[in-house]
């Protein structure tokens, strides 16, 4: 993997790169499709790419318990499995753990739990993780991290946080010195500022080919995020790719490449989508409200996809209101574009060096509150 | 609409025609994929392009109160609404009227019923059912009928077969003489051929421009279907379009094509598709058992579809099993490719004169009994 950051800009600290992978190229800062199942929800490969879609993400703690990591080998990896030949990032499985499985119990040798599909007992460690995501063959693998919830007593976040980093090391010792699959370590520290410095110091000691600062987006105001962002990116060597995880409305996205972030990725897209509401270039639309019933113009007027070119709100509403699968993919095609749209445009406005003007822009036609 | 028998099966009552319309030109014998609600289940209409759809089918009864005549006037008519050019045949209402809705009340005017969404009275005649497809600006439009149940009373069909006649004259007076849009009568009958013969003699004493044969595939033995059906088409006139409604299964498809049929649908293989059943030129698959989550195979290995060239049995399964959207559109997409291919062939045989040899090679191979 190599990584070269093509511009900076000027007033802020975003900047524009280029990540060479085994699976392609991608242009950052970039917006990650999430495909927890091995499908990002509605949509085929040849659609992602497209719609633009350069890298997709997926999980690692979802494949590990459906289909399965004995299936997963006789695939052939993620790729193979899915048909999808571009970039794949897989998480380390630690976010799902904490958030979704039921009844664990954490040591620091790894994390026992129940899954939430069928309440079987399950072990995930650091090399566990690392094993899975080998098998998955995932272009980007991800440490096993936790990811500790907000509110969090300072105490709690340090032991937590310097857990991860050993956990960090474990991982990266596992891994070993392949280059096809490139090991991420993800800096935790909560909303404290030292325990992040602390936390991005000991990750980059250990020399990754890229960091991600997890922890963040995790229900503390946008203002608290974007301090802590600032702060802990300034830790992050220049000369690295940065992931901020979870991150995937467009104000948190212009937020996090305005503080040097490279990579994102969430669920909100689609999900929003599967519940019928789409983003348009002045601000979110519930598509699936009753006042669309008879607008015959597209989600949104300026977009120039697939679904924006052939459709109408009433035809999406009807779909909605009469729970076509076919509303489903309409919806989610479009957000996912939107979203593209949006970071190629930021990445063209960190080149020509207008980032700020065109955040302005882009707020007040939204309707976010300028900052 | 012109229509051309351009081969005639020298064993058989098998024929090849070309079936022009205002939206496009439609090889028969043909079979058209269902879109009740102004969608084809989980598909786009590029989809269905690129699987040889040449014309597909909606439902007047859904459309009229989801999402309404008002709305669909706005819009400007189905082929806009949907985002399809093609030709589109729709129903009268009738079936749905009788097999669907609730609390229906049967006069010589009309049928009052409840909706079976929201409880609503609704009354629907043939003089508004023609009203409807107007609007709806389908290529084909049907007379509105009863479809008898079965078993029933030669008493019950005669009579209803009868109104059915003299509501297909009300319909024929309604439509007047446009020609941008062909109205179809339909021969009803049940399972009495003096019945069905009168039937067919009163709509063909009417002129349509085409014929459907109602009443059948509608629980009676497959045998009983065949021996109607034979009877029923030597009525019908040999330079009209002959349309069979409800069958979609290979064989079905098949024994019509053989009785003379042109045109036939069915929801069979989108429905199937979405629980998991495929078919497959060696029979059904159910892609959803657990004997095919190691399998990689494609669903059909001498398909060639977009599906069974890129996914396997095992990814296939694996979304089912998680729920993913994305099942039910590659199982839905392989099925109608399935059929429509099935068909092609079909016509092939009957153009090359080969019709009885190729139905016997494909039971051979589906698994079912050879007649």
């Amino acid at each position: 993997m190599k990584f070269t950051v093509t511009h900076t800009s000027s007033d802020t600290k975003a900047r524009r790169g280029v990540l060479e992978t085994a699976h392609g190229t991608i242009q950052t800062p970039i917006f990650m499709p999430v495909g927890t199942l091995a499908t990002v929800k509605t949509m085929t490969p040849e659609e992602l790419k497209e719609i633009g879609a350069q890298i997709i993400l997926s999980n690692t703690y979802h494949l590990f318990l459906r289909p399965g990591m004995e299936i997963m080998k006789e695939a052939g990896g993620l790729h193979k499995f899915m048909h999808w030949d571009g970039p794949i990032l897989t998480d380390s499985g630690g976010f799902q753990v904490f958030s979704l499985a039921h009844r664990r119990k954490i040591t620091e040798e790894g994390v026992t739990f129940r899954s939430h599909i069928d309440g079987s007992k399950q072990f995930l460690s650091p090399e566990k993780s690392i094993e899975i995501q080998h098998i998955l063959g995932s272009d980007i693998i991800m440490a096993f991290d936790e990811c500790a919830p907000y509110p969090a007593t300072r105490e709690y976040i340090e032991k937590s946080s310097e857990r991860t980093s050993r956990w960090a090391l474990r991982c990266k010792e596992y891994h070993g010195d392949r280059v096809d699959q490139n090991l991420f370590g993800i800096v935790q520290g909560g909303m404290y500022k030292e325990i992040r410095r602390r936390s991005a110091d000991q990750l980059v000691a250990m020399d990754f080919p890229g960091y991600a600062v997890g922890g963040l987006s995790v229900g503390e105001p946008l203002d608290l995020m974007c301090d802590i962002l600032d702060f802990t990116t300034d830790f992050l060597p220049k000369d690295k790719p940065r992931y901020l995880m979870g991150v995937g409305t467009p104000d948190y996205l212009f937020e996090a490449v305005e503080r040097g972030i490279d990579m994102a990725d969430c669920v909100l897209p689609t999900r929003n989508a599967r519940n019928g509401t789409c983003m348009t270039s002045e601000g979110k639309l519930v598509v699936k409200n009753a006042k669309y019933a008879k607008d015959f113009r597209p989600l949104d007027p300026e977009c120039d996809c697939y679904v924006c070119r052939n459709y109408s709100r009433a035809y999406i509403r009807h779909l909605f209101q009469t729970k076509e699968v076919l509303a489903l993919r309409l919806a989610s095609y479009h957000n996912l574009y939107f979203l593209l749209q949006l970071m190629e445009r930021i990445r063209a406005s960190v080149e020509g060096d207008y980032f700020l003007q065109y955040k302005d822009d882009f707020y007040r036609k939204y309707g976010y509150n300028s900052k």
